[in-house]
C-alpha cells in the first residue's frame, strides 16, 4: 500500500467555482477512500461535452464549487473497506455510470443503467455518506458524476471503475472512459449494423465518428456522414465516412435525401446530435422492412419525438442507448483489449493536448468546436 | 389435373356491391389463373376486422362491386403458367401480403414487406394484367387483398399461397391465415419475451389473444391484459393472461399502473388496438434498460405518435411488425407445425361458425364485437 494509505493527500485540483467562469487551479485536500470506495492518481483526462454542459450550467441545476471531469485514466493509489476487486497499483478507466452487479439492471444482459450508480448530473457527494471527499480550508468542494477527473486524486466508488490492461497506455485509452465508447458501442452493440450494410451518422464530432468508427470496424460498406458543418467531412473520412450529407444544402428533409441515395434508406443510423429534428429524421432515413436507428445524443428536457406510427409498423426499429450499453466494470476492459489488438484505432480522435495548468485552453477548444478530444495531461 | 382446368368456373361468392350493405351471394364467374397464379377452391374461410373495414369503406378509396374475404383455407385446383412450387390438390392458406422470394424484401432474413406483392387494399385486379378474374354477365367483379376467400373458387398470385401439411385441419389453421399469425408472430417473432418475463398485451381481440399466446407459449410469467371493456378478461384467461387493467378504472395513464404493478416496466408489450394512445401508452410501460414494445394495430392514417425522447435513452425499444413477421410462403408452414406439434393452441379462437350461405351473420357478430373468429364454411 502507498505511504499515503489512509491519510488526506493535498493535491492540485481545477476547481469550478462559477457557472462559467475558467477553471482555478487549486490545492485541495482529498479524503482517503470509505466503505466501496477507491482513490485514484488521474494521469491523463480529457474534456467531453458533458463537462462543459454543466460547468454552464445553463438550465441545470448548479452545483459549485465542484470539481469537474469525467474522461480520465488513472493508477488505484488506496481502496476503502470492503473493496476486494481492485489493489493499489491497478491501472483503471473511472465511468461517469457504474456497475454495482447486483441491482436487477447489472443482473439484466440487456441493461447497463445500474439502479445504484446510474449517472445523477445533480450529485455532489459520494453515495456511501452523502459527504464530498474534496475540501479546501475544511470547506467541501463537490463531486461530478462521481468521478471528478479534473483533479491529480480523485475518490470514486468501485463499481464505477473499470479495471484494464496494464499495458494498454492510459493516455490513449483514457477516450474510453466516456464519449468513444459510448458512440462505438452504440453501433456495434446496440445498431449492429451486417457486414456491406449502410450506415447513416448524424453528428460528426467525437462521439458520432466513434460511431463511424463502429460502422467500419463492422465492415460498413457505405458510411454517410450527417452535419451541418461540411468542414467536418474531410476529417470524418479518417473514420470511415464515405459520404457526406448537409441538411442545410437541401430544400427537403433529410430523410428523403437519404432515402433517395440509397434505394429507399439506410440499413441503420445513429444520431449522435441531441437535436430533435436530427432524431426524427434519423429514424425515418432508415429502410423500411428491417431499418434500426439507435439514439444517442440527450435532448432538451422538452423535447418531442413526433412520428407518424406508420414508420414503425413498416417494420422500422428505433433504439436508445445509454454508454453504447457498455457495462462499465465487465465490457470496458475487453473494449480496451479490442484497442490493443488494432480492432480499433483510438489515437485519431486525440487531435489535442495541454498540460493540466492549462486546462481552460481545452474549454475554449471546445467552444470553438476545433477538434475532437483535447487531451489533459496531468503533472505530477 | 381437374376437369375444369382452363375454363372458367361458375361458383357462389358473396358480392359487396355497394359499401356498409350485406353481402349478397351471386353466381360469379371465375376465369382460370393466369400465369403465376393458382386457382383456390376455397373450404373455410373466417371474417377479420379488416374486412369489414373495407367493406365500410369509411375514408378508404371505394372499390365495389367486390369480392371480400382474406382468412381462410383451400386446396389447388389449378396453376398457371410459370407455377411449379404448387400443383392441383396441394393444401393452401391464401395470405393477404406476398412473397416473391426476389426482392430485397424478400433476401433479407429480417424483412416480410415484399416490394412485389405488398398489401394493396385499393387495388382490386390481379397485378399481372390489371384485369379481375371474377365477372357476372361479362362484368368484372373486383379482387380484395389478392386473396378474395368470400368465394367457392378464387384465383390468387403463387407469391399469396403458403403451401401447408394436407394433414392439417383446414377449418382450423385457416384462421392462421391473418389475425392469429399476426399477433402470434407479432411475440414470438419480434417482442421474443423470455422464459418468465412480463409482458402487456394492449386490446384483448382475436389479434392480441394471439399475441398472449404467443407470450403464454414463450413461457411468460406474467401476462397482463389491457382493455376497456372488462369482460374480456374472462376469455382472455384461456390465452394465457393472467392479469388485467381496464384503462378506465383509473385516473392515471395505464402506463404509470402497469410500471407500479410491475416494479418499473413490463419486459415487453405488444399494442393490438391501432388507438394512437395506447400506441403511447403500451411503448411507456416497458421497462427501461431492457424494454421492448410492439406496435401491431393499425393507425388511423393522420395520427402522431409522441413521445419524450429520454423514454427512448433510457434504452427502451420500439418496433412495428407486419404479419407477425412471418414469410407467407417460407414460414407459414412451420406455424401450421407448430400447431399440428401441439406446440400452440388455435381451436379457442374459432367462437362461432356459419354456412357461406349465412355470411352476413359474421359481420353481426363482429360489428357487435361478439366473440374472437366466426368460420365460414363453404357449401360445395
Amino acid at each position: 500500500m502507498a505511504s499515503t494509505t489512509g491519510q488526506t493527500i493535498k493535491c492540485k485540483a481545477a476547481v469550478a467555482w462559477e457557472a462559467g467562469k475558467p477553471l482555478v487551479i487549486e490545492e485541495v485536500e482529498v479524503a482517503p477512500p470509505q466503505a466501496m470506495e477507491v482513490r485514484v492518481k488521474i494521469l491523463f483526462t480529457s474534456l467531453c461535452h458533458t463537462d462543459v454542459y454543466f460547468w454552464e450550467a445553463k438550465g441545470q441545476t448548479p452545483v459549485f464549487p465542484r470539481i469537474l471531469g469525467h474522461e480520465a485514466a488513472g493508477i488505484v493509489e488506496s481502496v476503502g473497506e470492503g473493496v476486494t476487486d481492485l489493489q493499489p497499483g491497478d491501472h483503471v478507466l473511472p465511468v461517469f455510470t457504474g456497475e454495482c452487479k447486483e441491482c436487477d439492471h447489472c443482473k439484466s444482459e440487456e441493461s447497463n443503467m445500474c439502479s445504484l450508480l446510474r449517472i445523477d448530473p445533480d450529485r455532489g457527494v459520494m453515495i456511501g455518506d452523502g459527504k464530498a471527499r474534496f475540501s479546501i480550508n475544511g470547506k467541501p468542494i463537490y463531486h461530478f458524476l462521481g468521478t471528478s477527473t479534473f483533479s491529480e486524486y480523485t475518490v470514486v466508488h468501485v463499481g464505477c471503475l473499470a479495471k484494464i490492461n496494464p499495458l494498454a497506455p492510459l493516455e490513449t485509452v483514457c477516450v474510453l472512459s466516456c464519449g468513444i465508447s459510448t458512440g462505438f458501442g452504440a453501433t456495434v452493440n446496440v445498431a449492429k449494423p451486417k457486414k456491406g450494410s449502410s450506415v447513416a451518422v448524424f453528428g460528426l464530432g467525437a462521439v458520432g465518428l466513434a460511431a463511424a468508427e463502429g460502422a467500419r470496424v463492422s465492415g460498413a460498406s457505405r458510411i454517410i456522414g450527417v452535419d451541418l458543418n461540411s468542414d467536418r467531412f474531410e476529417q470524418a473520412k479518417k473514420f470511415g465516412v464515405t459520404e457526406f450529407v448537409n441538411p442545410k444544402d437541401y430544400d427537403r428533409p433529410v430523410q428523403e435525401v437519404i432515402a433517395e441515395m440509397t434505394g429507399g434508406g439506410v440499413d441503420r443510423s445513429v444520431e449522435c446530435t441531441g437535436n430533435i429534428n436530427a432524431m426524427i429524421s434519423a429514424f425515418e432515413c432508415v429502410h423500411d422492412g428491417w431499418g434500426v436507428a439507435v439514439l444517442v445524443g440527450v435532448p432538451h428536457k422538452d423535447d418531442v419525438f413526433k412520428t407518424s406510427p406508420v414508420n414503425f409498423l413498416c417494420e422500422r426499429t428505433l433504439k436508445g442507448t445509454f454508454y453504447g450499453n457498455y457495462k462499465p466494470r465487465s465490457d470496458i476492459p475487453g473494449v480496451v483489449e479490442k484497442y490493443m489488438n488494432k480492432e480499433m484505432e483510438l489515437e485519431k480522435f486525440i487531435t489535442h493536448e495541454v498540460p493540466f495548468s492549462e486546462i481552460n485552453k481545452a474549454f475554449d477548444l471546445m467552444l470553438r468546436g476545433e477538434g475532437l478530444r483535447c487531451l489533459i495531461r496531468m503533472e505530477h
